[in-house]
């Protein structure tokens, strides 16, 4: 069976992302290159962590991530990441709302599910065969995964800034029982990989 | 001029206590073991941030984390800490009651501050000279502190559970940006100490 992964990038106090997001602003209000800046301008020395998140057989996305949008699709939205996204596989986008797959280049297509987790959870397992599973956020979609013990191994990139509000991973999730795999520190982020302790 | 120091053990989404601390259960619903394990059952291997807790000059506590009591004083309480608390020096607890100075043995008194978070520090202040002060806890006194840009050094001590429900840490402090200074995992904790961005 699949390993199932998430890989986070948050701050200090578990915001992932600020207050509406939107075309101009994907991360939302106050968040623009604070928790990524780790990504961007120290690639190299993290270099092991930013390959592990684009490492799995299939992917699993909130509507929210894919798109500044709300409501009906607009069919010229494509996702924020250009001709060749990073995912090279299936990424499964949850949404209420019906839509043909999107193809791109390198491998990635883009299957819009309405049928819930789920579905997609089931889709995604049998697209990633012995892969591994990532669920990508944002914070809403990665709750529901953990709230459902679904996620084994947690992995939070956490940059060393307090937002003080935003998105917030965990919320809803409630008790909830790891063990700390890996931790490392590098200039811009705190690297901290969790294992779920069976139930 | 003294550096503040805080150490907080901590669940991975912030909680530092549960709901309905009380005599018999010290830190709240659901927290007993949980987030100090690693104080208990790896006091060896976590040596060295155990020791740093307690190398402050002078600190700074809540009343919430000096009794179970709440409203007039209980002139028989005087801390959980037994004859010979672990801090050796002088402890200002913030309180809306007065009451006199309780001292302990190996060098430890608690001084009740009712001017609040201001006069405990200056209080805190004079008596530490070179030293650091500390600011031990609960959450709400950490919050106070942390928003008001006082504390120089953070450590936290991130114990592998998410708890749901609790007294949460960073509550109404805001945004503020820290340094990674270090982090490191033991079994039952991930250390990580920040250092304040200055303003």
């Amino acid at each position: 069976m699949s390993k199932v992964t998430c890989d986070m990038a948050m701050s200090i106090d578990g915001y992932v992302a600020g207050f509406n997001q939107r075309f101009d602003a994907p991360f939302g209000d106050g968040v623009e290159g604070v928790l990524h800046r780790w990504m961007f301008e120290a690639a190299e020395e993290n270099a092991d962590e930013l390959r592990r998140i684009t490492e799995a057989g299939a992917y699993i996305m909130g509507r929210n991530m894919f798109t500044p949008g709300r409501g009906e699709w607009d069919p010229e939205w494509t996702g924020w990441w250009g001709a060749e996204p990073p995912y090279h596989g299936p990424v499964f986008v949850l949404t209420h709302f019906p839509r043909e797959s999107v193809e791109k280049e390198g491998g990635t297509t883009f299957h819009f599910v309405t049928g819930g987790m789920g579905e997609a959870f089931e889709r995604a397992k049998a697209a990633a065969g012995d892969r591994s599973i990532s669920i990508t956020g944002g914070a809403a979609t990665v709750n529901q995964f953990l709230a459902a013990g679904l996620i084994d191994e947690l992995r939070l990139h956490v940059a060393p800034v307090m937002l003080g509000q935003g998105e917030r991973l965990f919320d809803g999730v409630g008790r909830t029982e790891w063990q700390v795999v890996e931790a490392r520190h590098t200039g811009f982020v705190t690297h901290v990989t969790y294992a779920r302790t069976p139930a």
